[in-house]
């Protein structure tokens, strides 16, 4: 199979880079294909603005979503963009792989999105009207391929549990892994989350090597987060509200759109 | 008072620059001192490399956290980066104007705070140690201040309710109202949001206009919300998870962080 990692850290002997590595290695040690992009080398980029859009005339107003469109339809978009764009094609699955800053992405990673999640790419894919909101969570594009983030958090673990002070991993992740992967289709693994990144020493390194590799050897096996697929059922269209008849009215928030008890 | 609004759209016609100007305008009325920075037309850096730390050796590596903490203590940040931190310290409130990219900020924007926010400025403040976990959620060097978002999403209203396949506007925003905002020290007002913002006709604007206008109107006396002080008594020290004897146990994920039934 084939696998792309974009790797998000300024350092290149950071946990974030080193984790990419030890992710890479194992996949092309059980015969997979690895890109790897590392958005620092490349100096990526990060900021959408109108040299995204050559062919937008200079007498037009930059409305994001329909100059991203046209350039998609028109093959008008800029070359980095097209190339990261069919890399996406290329993967059967995706691994984003960054430092937790702010409680998200580092803005070059989250560049990335903005600019290679075209509209007719990653959104705005399928028919829209009254009956159907487009193809998106669990359809689109890339549905069919694997998503999974690499994380790595300077705080303790409990601090992002379930009463921990920052929120709970899986919430603060919600906006990325539901918002940002299983919008244009991917099946999402659970994160693999590494906490006190900062203070992390040979024998903690390597027990979080062996770990990952573990995941890696599971990519294409391991069960993905069941979320709701948009067109599934669960959502009265057009409000794309959960259906009463179909989730328990009393579900609200992130974790209703996970299907329990599989 | 003062304020200080961030703006962060790639059009000067977009409704999140709109809506800031109508938003400074206000503020100006009631009589405020108010700076727009508009980070588009300042070219704002969004990346964090490193040659935001001009003072680091070439031969050590770039810790990101390290290196802020060293440059802040040092005074050797780079110019753009000291500028905007004294204007958030300059500001008695601060206002966040941004489009919803993939349910978060621009990168532009992260990329402010990324690089803005330096260790010894927006964390890393205060004694960390086994009894106490720094100044933040609500101490810190901008406490005492107020600050709030304006959002503008693309995407209709019951998208983002409590059942809303996207998730509830307030969960997704917890990354930024509580981990950005309400960490530093800013009492954290609701945002203000408009929905459908790419179908929004000259009533619309008008009516959403009055309505910031109102917003604007009561902006250091409306109540924040009520997120609980980390160094108040609701949490347990060093695993900051909120203590059985000071919130319901039953009560997990962001809402948790609430102080209900003010």
């Amino acid at each position: 199979m084939n696998i792309l990692i974009v790797s998000a850290h300024p350092d290149p002997a950071s946990l974030t880079n080193a984790l990419s590595g030890v992710a890479a290695e194992q996949l092309r040690e059980e015969g997979h294909e690895v890109q790897v992009c590392d958005l620092y080398a490349a100096d990526w980029k990060a900021v959408v603005d109108r040299s995204d859009f050559p062919a937008l005339p200079p007498s037009e107003r930059l409305r994001v979503a329909v100059a991203s469109g046209e350039a998609y339809k028109t093959g008008t978009l800029t070359r980095d963009v097209i190339d990261e764009q069919a890399k996406l094609l290329w993967a059967d699955a995706l691994i984003l792989a960054f430092p937790l800053w702010w409680f998200s992405m580092p803005a070059i990673l989250k560049g990335w999105i903005d600019r290679v999640y075209a509209f007719g790419f990653a959104y705005g894919v399928g028919e829209h009207s009254e009956r159907r909101w487009g193809d998106r969570y669990g359809e689109g594009r890339l549905a069919g391929k694997r998503a999974m983030l690499i994380v790595t958090a300077g705080g303790w673990e409990p601090h992002y549990g379930p009463r921990g002070v920052n929120g709970p991993i899986d919430d603060l992740l919600f906006p990325i892994n539901h918002g940002v992967l299983y919008y244009p289709g991917y099946d999402v693994l659970p994160p693999f989350v590494t906490y006190r990144a900062d203070r992390m020493d040979e024998a903690g390194f390597k027990e979080t090597s062996e770990a990952l590799r573990d995941r890696m050897r599971t990519l294409f096996t391991e069960t993905p987060i069941p979320y709701r697929q948009q067109n599934g059922g669960d959502y009265s269209i057009p409000a794309m509200e959960l259906r009463s008849e179909a989730v328990d009215p009393k579900l609200v928030g992130f974790a209703a759109h996970v299907r329990h008890g599989l």
